[in-house]
């Protein structure tokens, strides 16, 4: 169970087999930074390429294709004092034919105040800007190295991971990825100080991070798309286009975990989703969206204990 | 601001501009009861047919076409001591190809306790048969008469509302509509004990229901989809398929809101969204799907006073 | 087989349970005309309102729910020199964020020669003004009254028929729906001279029409989506949003088509349709878009004499 | 003007940045080979990974990033006498829950008969036995290295082609693609000896091929979507999910085809468009669909002419 501080000095804006920039074990944790989507780091010096530049890839001894890695994000806290967000709502959020408005601004920049806990939007100065937004720190773009040796844009997300900027990977999730090469590649960047749902500007608050997570290898059980887990919730992630293929890939998913490592029988499992189930937006900007399926723990074991 | 006791002896399984069954004032309340979604009532008796039978509609003296209908949701309590579900998850919310689990149930019996708020499914038994599920009573389907004398079915919805699912349709809330109708025409019913995000299985816990409301008319202002609000948020809704789409109606319907009534200038509006706004997904089963757009009151109040 | 020979006086933008214009007996022929979709007639009078107005509804005697009504479109001919367009491709058909472009013209005019077979583009005048466009006369909007007393708009279109604007429904064409009310109640209008696939300019060449069909019916025979069959093709529709969901109803009614009436195995029609079938747009403008499943008759002719 | 002839002896499933396999002259051409999409040559033998191996890539040399790269497919000829097809439409493409049908057999056989020209089902021997199918033989996937460093599965496609499955893509085709490595590294593969529209099965008639193209370099004209044309047609291509962004993608490439090269004025090509243009379904199966917008040449030269 050792610990890693890694200072990353090459950058990947694809999630690929690359070679990694560090060996762990399973169980061994990891401080690091990323860079924010644009390539700038703590200093504001660009030190990687825009379009979410990733930290890594991290290889997990013993990691084998067929496994499952669990990336469990242990503190993800913003390392400089500004954030830069993107003005206007994308044109695919809103009706189409939607005029593009005020085009005066390409960015707009946000102070950051970590002892506070808010962001600020101080630049332009507007009436937004006396009003702090609380910080609630996440990480956009995380994964693997794909299936059958793609190299897939952290522009987008699938199977895989990438880019699904979903506010609930914040500090104390656990997300799980399959394990496509061996040592599974693990790969993380593109942090938000705080975001909506949606990532309906094509940003959240953009900045660089100190992250640390541990790394661990579920042997010989393979999962179809990522799942994660906190304290109180199961998550399950589809990512895809239209969102209903989303709700279909996640909610299948789920159903899987429910009844393969829960145990729950069908008519249970699907009952409980019925009456109990939540649905979250990951981005709606990116070529594939993101919602997530979740289930409340101690539903399950509540259910669990009466089997 | 009269109040009106209202018992139903018609019902309508479409949206349209059918004969009013009361006519009230801008301002009076309605406490009245809704069928479930099969058409059953408070004694289990059939008083309905199938498919969201509809309470109304009520004609509000003096909304006109161009008016937007304010309707308050005071009070939604079952009136009976079961509720029904399905017991699929409907194929078109999982994967293409995912084997139809478990075929010799067609549906599930839920017993609801108001006084100890909660629901169990009793039938079949099953380890989910010991669990209760919080109640959170819901009206599934209300809207108004659509536009271009239109008659839509209540298995759908529209910009006229219709059968939205969504949980936030509850008490404590008002939700807007646009007048298409002199009168508005409104209608309500197909409530739900409980209900999970999206109806997948198709139906909530379908149960007959006491329903309070109040109904206004705001003069001379028009909107395109459904609005709502409660204490925290304000709330727009798309109807549409796929889920896209209604995030674009909802966001566009939000955007609009926010720069007109709330005078955000759209650099603060774009960008305030961007940063905190949340989705809700109501259903993603019905020929038309739902998804909500809010923001919280606090957020924008603090804007409001600094501009 | 009486013909009848009716003037159109009222007109409807809604497919509804109307009061019949006419009522005919199954394979009785009816000579009519039809409004342009803004409600002009043949001398360019406002005799209709805007928005696909429909002749119709005609009766059928002996046509009941359960059956499907055939209309078999024998002639469809402009009967008035200029036809309408819209000038730009809508912007749902564009990517999102497309600029709009030329915003000067709010409409062309075409001159029709019927007897040259041709239209022009002569208002505004541009290079287009000299190209004559081959005349494909066709009827945009075609269907029966809805299933359970729903009334729905002529803008979109649904299992009933409506809006499909496919270029197929042009002269020879048998077209079936399924029948929903007593009568059938057949509605059409909204012709155009000329269209290209998908109207993506939101028209095609907008004109009146002298229409003559057959009406017929089906007894014991029900459809759940439009189907028709000319010479060559054997044809089925799906209406709905996104088109894939279109595919989806217009392949499964085609395989019902295939397996029930045309005795094909399983194997035989999914392999014949996997290797010789063809698709065609119909809208991607309206509410609900179109696209029709379409295979060969011979091919069809060639296997059943094989079974 | 030089001519190789090239026997593959590597073949990939993606497309990405890939050590060349050949590198020619612009005007070169090329005769090689392709197996099927199982990875079986003219012989039947395993020589290839199943999934769409590709052979290739060919650097093309004097192709630089921003360039366009123009592959006119001169001769597609069967190189043996059999091809197979899966016997069941893809559940995605019916409606949710339709049954499977027909679960015995796993693939089917067909007997291809390139002096004949024809295609028979021979295994199992059904009613289609005895009917032939015309040979029309086709690329299913071709494509260059996609931008960023990416390397995509070929069971998939985007702006950079691949997995496209287009009728259309036949001998006298000439296809375009946007270089975005230095070379363009050419790649194709998944030969069809037929095949319905939307490759609704999951497959063509799957065949491996000899080819003959032509590879030639348009220096400074960079493109978003695959382009083409053949005698007849002009051709641009979207590739995503759902078919309506493939429409956005194919119908804005087409316009600015149009509007730039063609120099075409909005309100012609809009109006051209709009009254004339067709749309093709490629597949319908894979992770990203395809659909083709096409316009007359004649129509455009007429046009052009009169400018």
């Amino acid at each position: 169970m050792a610990h890693h501080d890694f200072t990353p000095t090459v950058y990947h804006t694809t999630l690929g087999p690359h070679e990694p920039v560090l060996t762990v074990e399973a169980g061994d944790t990891v401080s690091t930074s990323t860079a924010d989507a644009r390539g700038h780091d703590r200093d504001n010096r660009q030190v990687a390429p825009r379009g979410n530049p990733m930290t890594g890839p991290f290889f997990v001894r013993g990691a084998e294709p067929g496994d499952t890695l669990a990336v469990t994000l242990e503190r993800i806290v913003p390392n400089r004092a500004h954030g830069i967000t993107s003005p206007r709502i994308a044109p695919g959020v809103l009706d189409p034919g939607t005029p593009i408005a005020h085009t005066e601004v390409s960015e707009c920049r946000w102070l950051v105040d970590a002892t506070e806990g808010t962001a600020r939007m101080i630049e332009p100065e507007t009436a937004l800007s006396g009003v702090p937004i609380a910080l609630a720190p996440m990480i956009g773009c995380l994964g693997v190295a794909p299936a059958g040796r793609q190299a897939i844009s952290t522009a987008t997300s699938g199977p895989h991971g990438g880019n699904m900027d979903y506010r609930g990977f914040a500090s104390g999730v656990t997300v799980y990825f399959p394990v496509c090469e061996p040592g599974g590649l693990f790969f993380l960047g593109d942090g938000h100080a705080a975001q909506g749902d949606g990532e309906i500007v094509g940003t959240g608050i953009e900045i660089s991070m100190d992250v640390t997570f541990r790394l661990d290898v579920i042997h010989g059980e393979s999962i179809h798309w990522p799942r994660a887990q906190n304290d109180t919730w199961l998550m399950t992630v589809g990512n895809a286009r239209p969102l209903d293929q989303c709700v279909q890939h996640a909610t299948t998913e789920m159903l899987r975990w429910l009844e393969s490592e829960h145990d729950l029988p069908p008519i249970v499992s699907h009952s409980l989703l019925g009456q109990c189930v939540e649905y979250d937006l990951g981005n709606v900007f990116d070529p594939a969206y993101t919602m997530v399926c979740r289930v409340r723990k101690d539903l399950i074991a509540q259910v669990r204990s009466a089997l």
